[in-house]
């Protein structure tokens, strides 16, 4: 689906639009905001593995509103990111190889 | 739309059920893994304003799929987080404040 | 004591002479850096509280070696960067309200 | 020198010990920490190069302060980590390859 017909992109937008801030939505500003935000989100969990879950979704939303607009930049959907990746995610860590580890690829074991 | 019927968010939970990797996607360490995916995709950026595209998407796709894990792990969809969000966001940047400004909206002029 | 003064601070500035990095050692990219730098720092307690001591000692020192590039940028010292700003918090956080608690000052008990 | 002797690190240790707070400073939180700080500076920079000089040196604070509580808890000196790390720098970019050029090490030309 393309922004146009996806109706949050669409509204996101229209949003940006009514306000003119393309024009700060470089890919790098985009870049440094998604960490900002990462880092935002972050510290919801700083002290503890706990936290708020309305604060959590709130921080989220920011780095997927970002991620959002950088994908649109691209002229990629985010959905076609995620499953492009997926792929190639599948061929380094085969179900076999990777079932209950957390170790990168290069570290599972054979 | 729930999980079981988004097919982008139905692939990722298949893929993590196969794997066994519920059990470290708490959502703190999911936060964590969006902050330095968001800091990969800050590198394509380093030295300057100008990145492959390709190398971005890549990254781009990364903070994406952790994103999407830990919505899904908040028992939100993507979606209806940022428009919740965006919600908020309008109320705190009238298009007449905001306009053309990238100020945040405490030092917006009036 | 100045940036020639400090043995560590004039190893790193000859350096980064020698190789005429300095024009690319503009704040924002410095900043950038340090936050890329973070990134590697925090994967490695991606999926767990423990990690390998010397894998956290090089990426540590990365983001110390950004964050002293930062200071020099600045006409600061590291020293009175952090001596200034812990005068700061320790107004903030008075010890008979702060002790052996985490929150942020403004939720702290009166 | 070792934190003892060391007038900053020895004030940011009483610090911490008068709030008894080295309970919350694992490792693992203090990473967290450094990459929370390293999104606050980095937001200096969200939409340009500029930025408040007071406000970055604030920010740049934080980040030193917690990666000093970080390397303290390593049992290490900031001093030591950066010139080991140094060392090892100047090995994977000689002068003759690196000097103005800002690829990494693996795609510096031979």
């Amino acid at each position: 689906m393309s922004t146009a017909e996806n109706p949050v992109r669409a509204a996101l937008a229209a949003f940006v639009a009514e306000r003119d801030w393309a024009r700060f939505h470089t890919p790098e500003n985009l870049a440094k905001s998604i960490a900002i935000e990462a880092g935002e989100l972050l510290e919801c969990f700083q002290w503890n593995a706990d936290a708020e879950a309305e604060r959590v979704c709130d921080e989220l939303a920011d780095v997927l509103t970002y991620a959002y607009l950088l994908a649109d930049r691209l002229g990629r959907t985010p959905e076609e990111l995620v499953l492009t990746k997926l792929e190639l995610t599948r061929a380094k860590y085969p179900v076999e190889r990777a079932r209950g580890r957390s170790e990168k690829h290069d570290r599972l074991p054979e």
